[in-house]
């Protein structure tokens, strides 16, 4: 079973199936400098501030590249130089962001829980209460190392009562879980073109306070990932500081239109939920378990613990999958054997129930009998 | 008169119009740790340093994002923090890379000489050889500010006399101008997808000297950035360590099958230079005149020096063309008040024949006689 464009299905966290409308989208050419594309980048800039619901507040400024590229700028120029980060981490994209600190010389310290647990409110309070040199506080909304979902309201909360700033990595989830930014108070969120959006790869953005951004000229450690002059650049004509991805926003801007036609982040968000609840209850009807409880698992990618049996082989369940069609992704958790089903994507429950089947029949061939850990 | 998909033609240095087949090859999805896109990546790496004949002594290093954050992951990667670069400037592209320097805390010096000059082979003699901190030089190949070419090989063999490593910014030439690894001799080029293979933007790349990149570890002031690193990952598994843009990467791989059918460096070259002799003859036919004297001029952009006519207005003369399907350049000199064309993309003689004669149209309805500085 392939997509409309006879490719296999992507059931990972990115890159992701696309609709077609938002493939032939990039079957034009934009001049770069021209007025159709300035009023198509300022288009997709304030609907995805909009959909935050901060376009009072915060602007949208887009970085060339992927998701951690639009991170890196979005901790180089907020973060001062003398500022202090503390991260909550619970998988690989926490980490990521400490790895970042470090290539780029600003101090922090992370506050880490395992894969499967949220993050740590009362350590939150605790630190922040005794160490007042921290400036700013990063979280991942979701981890899709494990898929759990992070109390991104709890967290936002608790930094807003002292008096920090908040910095969001919400990645994998903006535009399918709710992030209001009336009822979350963030100074930044960091995403990319090619998540819940469902656009194709090669854009990362941070929706960031206007007032934050103004007070943080000169802090970036680089010239492409300085978010400060790519928002003055954009504010001053309207035109990227250097050539942009035009193909890539110009399927943003027709992938935010389709988001739109489907009900905004309510509507994407239940057919997420529904494709994850398929997946899940089929996968424990076929004997596999989860990673999470319920309550902690996000509907964006699902963690399941790999079979016990010795018939099992992941790298020949990969292949037999996707000789059917389906793409499924490998572990990235360091305390367990795992491999994971991503929900998001132009997905629904059908392609869903139709890589179920496949798995089935994959283990039947495979002889796989245990499928628990 | 519109292009096949009924878009202006961009007669610009980038983004530039492309072929109908390098946009539908963005028209499928692909899982980007999936064999089919593990290969593609490997091929368009192998097949671009095969190009610049370094395939055996230099490894193609491909970057998420534009041009300009390949300049900046090769000068950081490369440049060691204790090293000084001399970057030979006679336009923006040369004064960017000091800029990156000062964003990265590496020393530099410039050797500047108008934008209408080559760089100055007598002051790199005498700098490099006064100057013993100097540990790389960087020069841009065709500055598209003014559209000269500079003398890349009398460049390449006074710092490889000096025993110095050369980094070159051939962003907007290469593919169509010759650089021929075995001639020439440089640590690292620099360059895109987006301007001379005729693909869409969003995907910078560096071929450097392996030798040099397995010495540059630990160099980089940015994770995203560190081109030893982006490398690492790629030879490890054939996987890129972010999220790649997997359509561009695409539309490249199909870019270069073109390119190979056109006859390669020397195909492509022919027809620019093919485009910008129809461009140069006709405007001065009509009374313009160019910046450069013939034998500095690239073919890839030709700046124009602005009409003296009190009836000449650029924006409508811009917007004039535009609406005849021609979107032209403005100006980025210093020196002198001017406006660009440019020859590369899926352009052919007959698009700048078309061109012409709506310049000409265009002037006659603005009634401007006096066409020359």
């Amino acid at each position: 079973m392939l997509s409309e464009t006879d490719d296999p299905w992507l059931l990972t966290p990115g890159p992701l199936t696309t609709s077609l409308s938002v493939k032939q989208a990039m079957l034009h050419d934009w001049g770069s400098r021209d007025a159709a594309f300035i009023d198509m980048t300022a288009r997709v800039r304030h609907r995805l501030a909009e959909i935050a619901n901060v376009a009072d507040t915060h602007v949208c400024v887009p970085v060339q590249g992927s998701g951690t590229f639009a991170v890196e700028a979005t901790l180089g120029t907020l973060v001062p130089r003398d500022g202090k980060l503390l991260i909550l981490i619970n998988g690989a994209y926490g980490h990521r962001m400490g790895k970042i600190c470090d290539y780029m010389g600003r101090a922090w310290q992370a506050l880490e829980t395992p894969e499967d647990i949220p993050v740590d409110l009362d350590a939150l309070e605790i630190c922040l209460r005794e160490d007042a040199a921290i400036t700013h506080v990063a979280v991942v909304h979701c981890e899709t190392t494990s898929g759990i979902i992070n109390p991104i309201k709890a967290v936002a909360d608790c930094v807003e009562r002292h008096g920090r700033a908040l910095l969001i990595d919400t990645m994998s989830a903006f535009g399918a879980l709710p992030l209001d930014g009336g009822q979350i108070r963030f100074d930044a969120l960091m995403a990319s073109s090619n998540k819940c959006f469902e656009a194709v790869p090669g854009l990362g953005y941070a929706i960031v306070r206007t007032q934050s951004l103004q007070a943080a000229a000169g802090n970036a450690h680089s010239l492409s990932l300085d978010l400060h002059a790519q928002w003055k650049g954009l504010e001053a004509n309207g035109q990227w500081r250097f050539t942009p991805p035009i193909h890539v926003i110009s399927s943003l801007d027709q992938a935010i239109r389709e988001h739109t036609e489907e009900g905004g982040v309510d509507g994407r968000g239940a057919r997420y939920s529904e494709n994850c609840r398929v997946l899940v209850e089929g996968m424990r009807a076929l004997g596999f378990q989860t990673l999470l409880p319920d309550e902690l698992q996000a509907p964006i990618i699902v963690t399941f613990h790999m079979p016990s049996d010795p018939k099992f082989d992941f790298q020949h369940f990969y292949n037999a999958l996707a000789s059917q069609g389906f793409l499924i992704y490998p572990g990235k958790l360091t305390v367990a054997d795992s491999f994971r089903i991503g929900c998001i994507g132009r997905l629904y429950p059908e392609q869903m129930h139709a890589a179920l089947q496949a798995i089935e029949q994959v283990l039947e061939d495979m002889g796989v009998t245990q499928r628990g850990p």
